[in-house]
């Protein structure tokens, strides 16, 4: 489809023309993504992209949730099973099955992120639906093979500036280690500390004791860094060391997704449960406590170390059991709760909350605590920022609900700026495009209300789209 | 009051224009009604309605309970009391006393529904007031006199293609039966299974142990089943065949208005409570369990017989402890609770949230969930959908803020489409207008920010107003 | 800034003309302000105001706390330390270091206030930065010289009818004797029943035990009545006859800043804990309980005195405890928590909720409750009446959301009105404006919709900004 150059824009007259000139000033800036879920392997290996399904429909459970939800099956569109059961494999047919239901996605953002990039990414200037499956299949599939879409091309076509990945401490950084080995054609190192591409320190499934392998991976961990983890002392020195490594790997942030935002500042307590998880002795809520614990450990390394704190709490994981266990995590079976961040984030920030030295992100899946506690959380302490809309508010209408929420109280410059939180690396582009539109509507909206002056939104949405990410995720160097 | 033909359409003329376009492609579409209360006898008797206060004011706790809010009693306006105190009985008095307050409800929903119903069903085209008050209760008097006016004849007059009401399995279905035996001007039969009026299975006085006269109502859904309903089995099985005498009347649906959205999985504890209960020995944590176990059941017996599931939790009942000692029940007394559905509802979708055999319409009273739970649960089951914005929130606003919250993760189609819910019978076309109309207006807004095209929007705005609910509630055959 | 005169009114041109006709008939209308926290010494003494910095800075936590959030301390801003360390003492460096970081407003209802008072109040038609804050600190400290910037002087200027400031019972009522004994030009009292400046009955220190210094006060409260506040009963009669001397000094109102808005209806309960409160042996629940008991006392005692309510829950206060360490009460620390009103409030509204001689408005923080709790409430108890945006939603889009969810449910007629709840003197003409202005535009809205004609939406525009407010707050005589 063709995209209007006023999409997002709000229908008056006098308010679209305000945002199509914001909005002229941040197009071209390039692309901070400070926090998402990309492989790094795609980048290190470049090898190029699999076939349109497997790319852009197999692995983005926004739109296999959605066909889940209107009756089709995993396996017809692909998904890997967790028990061998076999899956639709056809690129083609996962395809044609994908077009035949795109009506389910009108208006939504996986709509526009997709027809943004048929049209701005691929070319394509038509329609998806059962007519058209086969012409876009063969138009995306003839450019898949092209050199020009290989991940590290499409990467500086984007114009993406910086991209963060998300590891586990047990994870392995050799394809970080391999992207600090080469340059890239404008003469920035693709890896490592400063590079085009970064890690994020993400340790859920080493503080989550009832997450299978947690033993296992706890001994893993020992191995890695040499520490003996053994004792809660042990498993502290290990996990800053590895902290280290991460930073060497470009990491300039952690990340947590926690159950819930409970923090406890207890290293006692927490060296107690650390012992009877080991010995598989701690009970249900000592597995719940550790976590929060955890939080306030790992602060206390932030205070040390300079690396970001980013909190994303909320998400009911694997809520469908039946996804879960044909299909394993991450399918899109997960569900918000409702969460609560004021009294849960005392602890934390009664111990680093005015450190000079700290800084944490909040994101949140329940838009409730917008403008009644992240909002006055971020307006009233130093450290605190509040993240962008995360998940199914990643949205227009959460965006704007995210602005008009948190911006009065805590203004525009305690948000943290986009981040698009995605694995699906074309989409990228689309997601910056419609998070950048968003904004200078909303600006536009102050300017037209004379809430603001042009100048004003103009410095405004600059800092929003490209110089607040930077500092406050600590990219600038 | 003459009624503007772009009423409820948004000012900017840009967007305007297009809900105008994509309005008056739905305005003339049947009206389909899957949820409401309106008293079968009135369609099968046929007789004609009460005099305008009776008609409009007494039965409409809307109305009775804004005028209440501001000091008029009750007995004020001729609601019957519980207690046998007198009450108003001169219906042009209480027609007075309405129109001298009409003010209160100006730009409200109640307000834009009667002021319909005067002007498209009534032909008065004037604002109801205390100058006002005579010549209305005059004209509709009168109009209510003539046989156009009985309730059949407007039925056809509203373009109702189905209207279901709703009634607990130990009420009479002989309204229904009546209604089975009269065959419509247009061929087709006012009641029975395809019918134009349809019941819907309302179990609630049989699940709350606690309401009073349950036992009794236990052993008449005995009497009418010729089941034992002593033993927890017999229950079920007096209930299953119950469910049969209403899908013989035309019920495609049940209801269920629990006081949680609580579900559990254990027909071992039901039995157990049950025969407690019956003994009068269950504690007041098992009354509460109770409904809980039974929503899941209810649910086992729709994967067998077709059942749509309604389900309307967190009304805070009779909240207003002086109202419910003078006048009873539903006279305006209930205030909404904040209401938890993901974790809730686990145990019944673990059961039965995958199963195409089975389907749920969850409503609220409480706007966070639509975002947080709602939305996401209907995007993550294929058995889930959104219901329409329900009570205080059936309302322009109400229903914008339902689209711009669920739309973005659920998309359109797992959504139910607008259920008038209404006691009040000449106000069932004035609530389809009205939803349909925001409907167009929110889909207006999305074409002239160029998220959706104009014939997606066409096609979605029909379907929403006419495909969906007959689909989802089962009307379609 | 030279103010728009169109500010913050909506963009589009139709609804924008309809919302400035509306504002025209609202915007000279005298302020009404009967909840705010001025200090009547200002009004009584009527000394010249301090320097810009301590006018406008030091005791403003909105701006102090917005500053504090981006790492500037409350001491470089010359607030006063509970510690006794040293703050930045000269105005005019503080003054350049707010004026450095006025971008961090923009576009905030601070800024709007702000850039309001500076031009409509002090004629300075420039905008605030780091060029023009010497210049700004010269002309305002020269303004604040003049005659015509004395309270009183500002207080006629501002047109405003009254203004009720807010007093504990062991606060002395003196400055407000003295103003009754002082004659405006006028005509009217400045002070005393009927006056000017009122006061309002504000007991939280009293039934807090755990605030410090609990025992002192209710030994104070004895001193002043001359009553034995030994035991419960004395301690009633005492507050009893305190309540009294305010009504002499003009209150209409209470005000409660419980924690919750938990409520209890048991005298003896009350007495007890009382009882052992003053023996220093009450338990933690007891203290958090004795609040919740004596608000059905404080109702009890308006239901003979008149005194309306206002009940002002969920607050968490202090919750920066660095700040509050370092900086003590009321300096930006607290944090809003989700508070619950339908069943937390059941036993007042039990008791007097249906009482044709009890008023009570709700405020809250959580705007979860608007759609949900408050306005049901409101419409749905004679005694209920919603109160204006509070804090952190005392802002344009909180006000609008607020309207948007309350008033399709509870009308605006059970809405209190527009209070400034403010300190800052100066500020107030800025904070009714922008209320009227957003009520206008809210009302416009529904006009250009055709929700309600003109001339409703003109006569609810005037109630809202005048008569409601003098009606509920009890301000006609």
């Amino acid at each position: 489809m063709a995209l209007h150059p006023d999409r997002l824009f709000p229908a008056d007259e006098r308010t679209r023309a305000i945002a199509r000139e914001l909005h002229r000033n941040t197009a071209d800036l390039p692309l901070v993504s400070p926090h998402g879920h990309v492989d790094p392997r795609l980048m290190s290996e470049n090898r190029p992209f699999p076939d349109p399904a497997r790319l852009f429909v197999v692995p983005d459970h926004y739109l296999t949730r959605m066909l889940y939800s209107q009756g089709v099956r995993p396996d017809e569109l692909g998904v890997p099973s967790a028990t061998g059961e076999p899956a639709e494999a056809d690129g083609r047919t996962i395809w044609r099955r994908f077009a035949e239901h795109y009506r389910l996605f009108r208006g939504t953002p996986s709509k526009l992120w997709l027809d943004y990039t048929f049209a701005e990414v691929f070319g394509i200037y038509k329609d998806l639906g059962p007519d058209t499956a086969d012409e876009f299949y063969d138009h995306l599939s003839a450019r898949l093979a092209e050199p020009a879409f290989r991940p590290r091309a499409l990467f500086d076509k984007f114009n993406i500036e910086v991209l963060a990945t998300t590891e586990s401490p047990v994870d392995s950084l050799e394809p970080h280690a391999a992207l600090a080995a080469l340059q890239g054609a404008d003469g920035r190192k693709w890896g490592g500390k400063g590079g085009k591409v970064v890690t994020t320190f993400r340790p859920d499934n080493l503080v989550e004791p009832g997450w299978p392998g947690w033993k296992d991976r706890v001994e893993q961990l020992a191995a890695i860094t040499g520490e003996d983890t053994a004792t809660f002392d042990g498993f502290l020195t290990a996990l800053r060391k590895r902290r280290q490594d991460f930073i060497a790997a470009g990491a300039t942030c952690t990340d947590h997704g926690n159950l819930t935002a409970a923090t406890e500042d207890d290293p006692k307590a927490a060296a107690g449960i650390y012992a009877r998880a080991l010995a598989g002795e701690a009970t249900d809520d000592e597995v719940l406590r550790f976590p929060a614990l955890m939080l306030v450990e790992f602060a206390r390394m932030s205070v040390d170390d300079g690396l970001v704190m980013q909190l994303h709490p909320g998400a009911n994981r694997n809520h469908n059991q039946w996804l879960y266990e044909g299909w394993g995590r991450d399918v899109g079976g997960d569900i918000p709760d409702a969460t609560e961040y004021t009294r849960a984030l005392k602890p934390l920030l009664d111990a680093f909350g005015n450190d000079p030295r700290f800084r944490i992100v909040l994101y949140t899946l329940d838009e409730t605590v917008f403008s009644r506690e992240i909002a006055p959380l971020a307006g009233g302490y130093a450290a605190v920022f509040a993240g962008a809309p995360w998940w199914f508010l990643d949205s227009p209408e959460g965006m704007r609900r995210f602005r008009e929420a948190i911006h009065e109280t805590a203004g525009f410059y305690n948000t943290a700026g986009f981040v698009d939180d995605t694995r699906a690396f074309c989409s990228i582009p689309a997601r910056h495009d419609l998070a950048r539109r968003i904004d200078a509507s909303y600006l536009a909206r102050l300017v037209a209300e004379h809430r603001m002056t042009d100048s004003e939104a103009a410095e405004t949405a600059i800092d929003l789209a490209y110089h607040l990410p930077r500092k406050i995720y600590g990219l600038e160097q």
